[in-house]
């Protein structure tokens, strides 16, 4: 194991993020108001998220965004992050294959959803919001912006799935320990919650109803506003600057991506590392494949249907153009909770229709096998989403192996896995289980939806 | 929060470890060999250790001793760590004091441990050995040496405190990821391990009877060194890599530290931190003072005597010269795991014995109090051992307010606190408690124990 770190200063931290709709020549199909069955205008979202949130959401215009300065100083706690040229995992495959990760592990709460956490609180309290709710999965995306109000001195609430709630009890406790208030989901204090426990008593819980349930609290709350982790365009551009580190960092290395590798939940780490290089594929046309790593037991990118459907369980949510297995599909209690969500952002899957984007999905214990060949040779336990990435990776490099080609591998590390060892401890045992998706089953969830055409 | 952080390039991760014995005027006791009464030799610890830790531990005559180049390797993982003007603390407590801090958990296993896990387990694999035993407390010993034997191709196997084994599975989960074996102590596959739990079925293990089991193993099987991760002058030098960097970036900052504080467990993250800067103090006389902060149920420097006393608690080692508890005390069950040792090295020993060292304790609440407030202002929830540090920081900060001066106080964050939510769980549920320990049980411990003269 002797990998090598490429470094940048903090004066290299991005100073605007990067807003791929803007170039993008067919752009992607209108988010859809249910109410008017008009498209959505930014207007319509000031309700439910901050103004400059809601904003940017729907602009299609300007490339580049303007990083506050806030924003740039409290990135500089953790960012720049390094990429490294997996030198440990290459020896341990034997392959050809340039291997490089971005380490976005390095965050203080471990992922990289402090990346877009910090720009919405702040955008939050430029506009004297005084409360937040949101929803979590595994708990990453509730710790990060649990940090992030309390450095603006907002009062959050969260809505974590009841199965993370009970089987992550360091994730809530750290939400705690930044001041957070944390309750499980489904839970009795919202109509959408009610609702679902009356109809299904041990139900353990979904993001798709944990949204309903924030979004809700946050309508009836004064002064509160709703932020989200992942899934829409706002979130996905906060996070170009993972990819666009990378870059300049991939040019340290004297090197360019071939493929770049990303878990897929709701798809901000991989439009976090994608969308930067998927800008020269834009212009210049196809050099680089960009493949989304998604669960076997949440495949909505590789099974899917490109329809309109509601981002929440309950239906709160405008209709999205969406990659979808229906917003009332129930995935399997895997370990990767951040992945589990039933559908991908109207940019993503514009993208895959265009075919810009691929997708492969990866089974449970696929992504362990490779979390543990990563731990032991580059040092890192990864979380178990981002062993997705990995396992994407480790296909990729065997495949140029086998060919005898050495394309550049380029993957996201979204976050390590320090708080997931439970995990590790029943995959250790044996006890973890492969699970995947009836296609009855997607058919019978996305049926009644409209295809996009 | 804005706090700054200072960045060194990995051409500045040092290439010399800070022996601080050979500047010492006045030279630590030597270690006695309980069979010769006589001073230990390298020679007499050749087969417990590698032979190089061995010939380091005897060293007191070079100041530097080179580090070899798979060892620097190895430290790019993660090395160099930054520094951090911690401005948002400073903020919380109103405080005219200047603090910094090292932050020594950005390592892949959450702490300051690996820096002498990667050189024991290289010197161990250049001297053709095979086999690898150890013991750890909270696991962040054991987790780092687990990394370090899996890279250099070691088998290992950990006595893990049986308290430990229990409450912090996540750790010890980690250690099986690197592939390594772990037993909880006290057990039944050493002599040691036995009669304790003959003796005592209910005991829950201490690291002195880890020890014990460790020292063992190693001497009853075929090509098995044992490794320590802190006591030992070799650990101490090589964590100085801390204090090395440290001072080059107080440098960038334009600054000095009036006071330097650690907490202090057997001494490793404190000697790193401290030398390099004590170097000063013996050469120029004192400008710096060094404050060592324990547990107030393990207050051995604070509070314990300066005797000739084992460092494990079956009596297996020599008679190291140190402030002791006693090696058969039984610490109180406090969640920071690894500060419950009873002894402290020959050479942090001899320097407060001669007054260049400091110590205060600290109870669980008030560390716990300080973790929190920490997590709140800096964004990183720290380890229950680091926070014995932060709070003794936070009464200089608060004490330098009500005298109306402004020192620089530097402080070492030695590891994260992500892998022990289980302990701020029960802080935060009101649950914990604390301790201290009667006058008359440190008497009783250490009556029959030659004191140093």
């Amino acid at each position: 194991m002797n990998s090598k770190k490429y470094l940048l200063q903090e004066s290299d931290i991005p100073t605007a993020w990067y807003n791929i709709v803007a170039d993008m020549d067919v752009k992607p199909r209108p988010i859809i108001n249910p109410a008017t069955r008009q498209p959505l205008t930014a207007e319509d979202l000031f309700p439910l998220f901050s103004e400059e949130a809601a904003r940017q959401e729907m602009n299609t215009v300007d490339p580049w965004i303007t990083i506050p300065e806030p924003v740039r100083d409290m990135y500089r706690i953790w960012r720049p992050t390094p990429l490294v040229r997996a030198i440990g995992l290459e020896r341990a495959l034997d392959t050809p294959a340039k291997i490089f990760f971005k380490n976005e592990s390095v965050s203080p709460v471990g992922s990289h959803k402090l990346n877009s956490a910090i720009p919405q609180a702040f955008y939050c309290k430029e506009q004297g919001v005084t409360n937040v709710t949101t929803e979590t999965g595994a708990g990453q995306w509730g710790a990060a912006l649990a940090l992030a109000c309390r450095s603006f001195g907002l009062d959050l609430a969260v809505y974590m799935v009841k199965i993370s709630y009970n089987q992550k009890p360091y994730r809530r406790s750290i939400m705690q320990t930044y001041g957070a208030e944390v309750i499980a989901s489904p839970s009795m204090s919202t109509k959408a919650g009610r609702k679902i426990i009356t109809d299904h008593p041990n139900y353990q819980g979904s993001l798709g109803t944990a949204i309903s349930e924030a979004v809700e609290l946050a309508m009836s709350t004064p002064n509160c506003k709703y932020a989200l982790g992942s899934v829409l365009n706002h979130v996905s551009l906060h996070q170009t600057v993972i990819g666009l580190e990378a870059e300049k960092q991939m040019a340290m290395a004297d090197a360019y991506p071939d493929v770049v590798i990303a878990c897929f939940g709701g798809g901000s780490n991989f439009s976090g590392i994608a969308y930067p290089f998927l800008r020269h594929n834009l212009k210049d046309g196809a050099k680089t494949r960009f493949i989304a790593a998604e669960p076997a037991a949440c495949p909505k990118l590789t099974r899917g249907k490109f329809v309109y459907d509601f981002g929440d369980e309950a239906g709160y949510t405008p209709m999205i153009p969406m990659y979808s297995l229906g917003h009332d599909f129930a995935p399997a209690n895997i370990h990767a909770g951040g992945l589990r969500y039933h559908g991908a952002g109207s940019v993503v899957s514009e993208l895959r229709n265009q075919g810009l984007v691929d997708a492969v999905d990866i089974a449970q214990l696929e992504a362990f096998d490779a979390a543990v060949l990563f731990a032991k040779a580059e040092g890192i336990i990864p979380a178990p989403e981002s062993s997705h990435a990995i396992a994407a990776t480790i296909r990729e490099a065997i495949r140029a192996k086998e060919e005898s080609t050495s394309p550049t591998i380029l993957f996201n590390l979204s976050g390590h896995g320090l708080i997931d060892m439970a995990s590790y401890d029943r995959y250790l045992a044996g006890d973890l289980a492969d699970y995947t998706v009836d296609e009855a089953v997607i058919e019978a969830n996305t049926q009644s939806l409209t295809q996009v055409k």
